[in-house]
C-alpha cells in the first residue's frame, strides 16, 4: 500500500478514512486533524493562552505536543491525583515531556491544595472513585485557568471517548449531557472555554502518533478503573466498529454535525457562585465543595438537616458535564 | 419465588421488572401492558376498527390475541410475501388462528395483487430483499387499511425491536427516522394511523405470553433475513442488557419520554399523491410504485432519463419510516 500523500511506501492504514500513510505523513494527517478541528469551531487562535489538561497518557500528551508543534501557546496542567505509583510516573513522564519541550507546566497536587486523594475519595463519602475523580478534575481545571488568566482549556478525548460517552448519554436519553457533549464549550460566569481538538481521532490514531513522535507516556490503564461503565460503552462501540467500519465517526461526527443542535435547548443550568469557593455552580455549594466536605467530615455553612446524601449526589450528577471518568459506581448505583 | 400480583408460587421471572408472576397473572401483566400503552398514547378506543398486520410471528399473533382478549375490534391482515415454504406456514398459523379466535381476516398476496413475490423482488431492481419487503408491508398495510376504512394500523414491533431499531438510527443520527420511531403516528393525508402496542414489551416477554396463550406461531426467522443489519443492534442491546438490566427499556422508553419531543421538528416530508396509485408519498411517484416498476420492467410516466436509479433509491430510505425489515443490503452499501 502507498501513502495517500507523497506515494511512498505506506507504514499506517486508517481504514475508516480508507487511506494509508508513511510514518511522517501519518504526523502530518494527525496535526493536521487537530488544526481543522480548531479551525472549524474557532476553538481558539494563536494568541490565546491555552491550558492543556495532560495525565501523562498518550491522548493528552499527544494533544499538547500536536499544540506546540501547531505554533500554539499551549501550557500544561497536571493534577496529582495521589493514586500510588501510577500517578507518581504519570507526573513523571509528564514532567520529562515538558522538560524536553521547553514547554510551561502547571503543577496541582490535590492532596497538598485540596487535603485528600483519589483513593481516600472514592473510599470516604457517597460517590464512587470515578466521580469523585471526576469532579476534582472539572473543577481544579477551569479554576486554575481562571486564576491563571487561560483563555481555553484543552482536553485530550478522542473519538472513542466521545462515541462511548455519547453512547451511554444517549442510551439513557440524558438529553443535558448530550447537549455539552459538543467538542467545544463556550464560556460561561466563571467558565472558560473547553475544548476537545482530538474529537476527530480515534484511540489507535493517537495511538499511533504518540508512538511516532516518540512521546514517552504511560500506557496501563488507571488501576481504580476496573468495573467502569464507560468501559461496557466502550465494548458496545469496538463491536459495533468491527462490523462497520467507521460507526464510531458516524455516530459522533453525525451528533457534532446534525444531532448537537436539537439538544441545544436542554443545555438549561444557571449558574451563581459557589458560597464556599466562588466557582459557578447550579446550587448553593458547588459539587465539589460539598464532595470535599464529605471526603474531609467538614460542614458546610448550611442550615441543619441540609446533609449531602445519596439523593443530593445523584441529583448533582445531573447538573453536570459527564465526563469519561464520572461513569462509574455511582451511575450503576442508580440503575433501572 | 411468589407470584407479584397472587402470591402463589411465580412460574416467570421478568427481572427488568425485579417481578416474577405466576402463568396466568403473567398473561395479566402483558394485557395490562398492551392496555397502558393504548390508552397512555389514546392509539385507539373501543369504538375503533383496528387493523393489525400479522406475520403469523409470535408478536403479531400475541399482539392481536391480546387486542381480542381486551375487547377491541382487531381485524387481521396477512400479507402473502411468497417466500417458499416459510411465507406457506406462516399463512397457514395466521388462517388457524384466525379461525380458532373466530375473528375476521384480511389476506393480500403480494404475487397476485401486485405481479411480484419478495424473492423475485430482492433479486430485480437496486434494492435489497429486506428494503423491498419493508416497503411493500408499510404499503400494503397501509393501502388495505384506507380502502377498508379502518381507524388504524397496529403493528407487533416490541421493546427489542424498538430499542435496536432507535439505536441504528441514533448511530446515524437520522433525525427523520427517530422522529418517526414513537409508538404512535398520527394520522395525515392518506396515512392511517400507525401505532405499537407492544412496545413496552420486550421479546421475552411477547414469547412466554404466545407461549402460554398456546398460540401456535411460526418460531423460525425470514430464511432471507441473514445478514440484515438490524441484527448487530440487536447483538449489541443484548450485550449491554447483560451487563445493565435494563438498558433496552431505559433507553427507549426513556426516548419516548424524553427524547422523542426533541426530533418532533425533524419529521418535515409533506406528502401528495402518488401519480401512479394516488398512495401519498413525497415525490412524484411512491417508493412502492418505483419499486414495483421497476422489478416489472415496467416504466412509469415519467420524462426521458428520470430513471430509478441507485441515488434516488437511496434518497428515497430517507423519506420513509425505517421499520426493522429495511436494515438490508441497501443501507450498509450506504456505510461509511
Amino acid at each position: 500500500m502507498k501513502c495517500r500523500r507523497c506515494g511512498a511506501q505506506a507504514a499506517i492504514e486508517v481504514r475508516r478514512h480508507n487511506a494509508a500513510f508513511c510514518e511522517g505523513c501519518f504526523v502530518h494527517h494527525v496535526q493536521e486533524s487537530v488544526s481543522r478541528a480548531i479551525r472549524s469551531h474557532r476553538m481558539f487562535g494563536h494568541r490565546d493562552r491555552v491550558l492543556v489538561a495532560v495525565s501523562g497518557g498518550k491522548d493528552s500528551l499527544g494533544l499538547w505536543d500536536a499544540l506546540l508543534e501547531l505554533g500554539y501557546q499551549a501550557t500544561g496542567l497536571y493534577l496529582g491525583l495521589g493514586i500510588g505509583e501510577y500517578s507518581d510516573r504519570s507526573g513523571q513522564v509528564t514532567r520529562d515531556f515538558a522538560a524536553g519541550q521547553g514547554a510551561e507546566l502547571i503543577e496541582v497536587d490535590l492532596r497538598e491544595r485540596y487535603g485528600y486523594d483519589i483513593p481516600t475519595g472514592g473510599r470516604k463519602g457517597s460517590r464512587s472513585t470515578c466521580a469523585v475523580c471526576g469532579l476534582s478534575k472539572r473543577y481544579v481545571f477551569n479554576r486554575e485557568a481562571v486564576d491563571h488568566g487561560f483563555d481555553v482549556v484543552a482536553t485530550g478525548h478522542n473519538l472513542d471517548d466521545e462515541a462511548a460517552t455519547l453512547l451511554g448519554n444517549t442510551l439513557r436519553w440524558q438529553t443535558e449531557y448530550i447537549a455539552r457533549q459538543f467538542p467545544v464549550l463556550p464560556k460561561r460566569e466563571g467558565m472558560v472555554r473547553k475544548v476537545k481538538p482530538l474529537y476527530r481521532l480515534s484511540e489507535l490514531e493517537t495511538a499511533a502518533y504518540a508512538f511516532l513522535r516518540g512521546i514517552d507516556y504511560i500506557v496501563e490503564e488507571c488501576p481504580l478503573v476496573a468495573g467502569n461503565t464507560q468501559l461496557k460503552y466502550k465494548d458496545a462501540m469496538n463491536a459495533l466498529e468491527a462490523g462497520s467500519p467507521g460507526t464510531k465517526a458516524q455516530f459522533y461526527l453525525g451528533f457534532v454535525d446534525r444531532g448537537a443542535e436539537l439538544f441545544r435547548s436542554e443545555d438549561t443550568a444557571e449558574l451563581a457562585p459557589c458560597e464556599q469557593c466562588g466557582q459557578p455552580t447550579t446550587g448553593r455549594f458547588c459539587a465539589f465543595c460539598r464532595a470535599r466536605a464529605q471526603v474531609l467530615g467538614e460542614r458546610l455553612g448550611r442550615p441543619e438537616g441540609d446533609v449531602d446524601d445519596d439523593a443530593q449526589t445523584a441529583g448533582e450528577l445531573s447538573e453536570e458535564v459527564l465526563p469519561v471518568e464520572m461513569y462509574g459506581r455511582a451511575l450503576s448505583r442508580r440503575g433501572p
